[in-house]
């Protein structure tokens, strides 16, 4: 006997990768302008001093900004070092059951990671051929349901009427939308938090709110749900957040017009790069989200334009799995700038 | 059938409180000295724009520092969210077998929390009368052992030669030595890393480095155990830890000679304090940590005594369970100060 037997051994997830020298970074959906000049301000101005207190244990200062900003009660919010914490938390406390847990084929490569390490049972479904969610493969018996709503990598919206089927065929499940990339279109699911007790809507700081770097994730729920995560969460770690962390969170919450500015910002450059990208002939489905998902016109190959591409110091993402995505590439929309380098990086790589 | 079956059910660790009035704070051990002012420095200099960057996966920034100050290879460094999130992550990687893990009982109160939350099985071991460890109690088949050495909430230190005794005889499990409180005394198991490779050793940055608002941790160990770790943590949260705390972690162990300043003045108070609390008849084991856990002198109940100076503004800890800790008091050592307001509130009260 040895130790080795009594540890859990898991296939980790791949984070894009982090390159050092400067680069055009359009591999980890990250947000090309800076945070609000508020949450600079307020990080600055800091009472350093303090930090020798502990961070409030209930993130209040946080939860108290979302809670105005969103006019949802603060006993619906709970707050995590990003929304991996939160959705790894939701894990943890939502999907104890025996039954599998049921997401898409296509979506965030965490959510089988998570899976594993808590050993929760899971099933995925596949996406339709034009990666569509279909709402009827989910009303069958399950441990939970989890939609990434715009999905990622594909960027694909699922209407407020077809996520709400998801939810009302599913009341004896917990049903999780991961709400990452919403800021960027679409249809939030929050407003029906007041008429399911079984929806968690997920959302992050990290791309709407140019916070990538301080890890600030929320979700909303059913009290009694926010109750038993918060009761798993001081099960884990009582002050999962820090004190920096809680500071800016609510300053970008709070500073409503740079979001609704960076934010349209992005959504037009990614009108003006997505007309360019399919006159190179890619082709792919309107994206929701902060990057566009494209398949190469033939004969070119996605990892090896990827390569090329990397070559001249422009980063953009490929999963090798599963197969059927092999052929795309995840492209972060940056700024005007980086975008048309991109493009005239592609005509030359292409000629 | 409900969804509220598939919920994890747990008893959370319970916090001290966190009082918002400006009150005397001895309850929850933290620093009464600020950080140093180079992670002031350098918090206040820090690039904000960069924090729309995710923040390194690596915690590299923060590790190469450990690296430095300890003279140990980076490989054997992990770094988290607090040492609570060193430790959440240790029980979850280590502790997946069948045999109870072992652990005293009266420590920190967290160990039975995660063992439940990760339904670990587990058996606590008694200290002695006096608060010992003794080490033969560990000299049995077990799927881990955890000491926090010095002990909380009892300030007791184990010798580096009994220490290395648990060790020895656990070769076939991961013992986890929990230093959160080594800076004020004792001797420390870090070099028996080289010799043990079932060792892991914790540390934080919440009491001696002064920084519990910014959550920082860490744990050294073979590269193999080390490795495990990392792949739990990316299966968890790739990105565990904030910018700022990367900077501010890194600035607080190159300041070596602050850090030696304050946990001398602390130990120096310890003393003194010590010394004014036996005179009022409390009895209590030296301590080797920023505490002192102590007994009132008959007739004084602690419970009471906690009562009463919580109405006079001064915040100490009481634990009811178990039972035979309720007749102690937890007191943290703040500034001389504080400490001589607490005497004379003592001797008032006890009058």
């Amino acid at each position: 006997m040895s130790f080795e037997e009594n540890i859990r051994r898991v296939t980790p997830y791949t984070p894009g990768e982090q390159p050092v020298k400067k680069v055009i970074k359009l591999n980890t959906n990250e947000c090309p302008y800076p945070p609000s000049p508020k949450v600079s301000d307020a990080l600055k101005s800091m009472d350093t001093d303090a930090l020798r207190l502990y961070s409030e244990v209930t993130c209040g200062t946080l939860t108290d900004a979302l809670s105005s900003y969103y006019g949802v009660p603060k006993n619906r919010i709970f707050a995590g070092v990003g929304s991996d914490d939160v959705l790894s938390m939701c894990f943890l406390t939502f999907f104890a059951g025996k039954d599998p847990v049921l997401f898409p084929d296509i979506t965030y490569s965490f959510y089988d990671v998570w899976a594993s390490v808590y050993r929760i049972p899971y099933e995925t479904i596949p996406l339709d051929d034009d990666f569509n969610i279909r709402p009827t493969d989910y009303h069958r018996r399950n441990g939970g349901v989890v939609i990434a709503n715009p999905n990622a990598p594909t960027g694909v919206i699922l209407s407020g009427e077809l996520i709400e089927d998801v939810i009302s065929h599913n009341k004896d499940s917990v049903v999780i939308v991961d709400e990452a990339y919403i800021d960027f279109g679409g249809e939030s699911a929050l407003p029906l938090i007041d008429r399911y007790d079984n929806l968690i809507v997920v959302r992050t700081m990290s791309k709407s709110r140019a916070l990538a770097g301080m890890r600030i994730g929320y979700c909303f729920g059913n009290e009694k749900l926010i109750k038993y995560l918060n009761d798993v969460k001081y099960s884990v770690n009582s002050y999962t957040m820090n004190t920096p962390s809680l500071i800016a969170g609510a300053k970008a919450i709070e500073d409503d017009e740079y979001f609704k500015e960076i934010t349209g910002r992005i959504i037009k450059t990614r009108e003006t790069f997505s007309k360019s990208l399919r006159e190179l002939g890619f082709t792919f489905r309107d994206s929701s989200a902060n990057f566009v998902f494209a398949k190469p016109p033939v004969p070119f190959e996605a990892l090896e334009l990827f390569e090329r591409l990397r070559e001249r110091d422009i980063f953009v993402r490929h999963f090798k799995k599963p197969e059927r995505i092999s052929e795309y590439l995840r492209i972060t929309i940056g700024t005007d700038e980086e975008m048309g380098e991109l493009i005239n990086a592609l005509k030359e790589i292409m000629k």
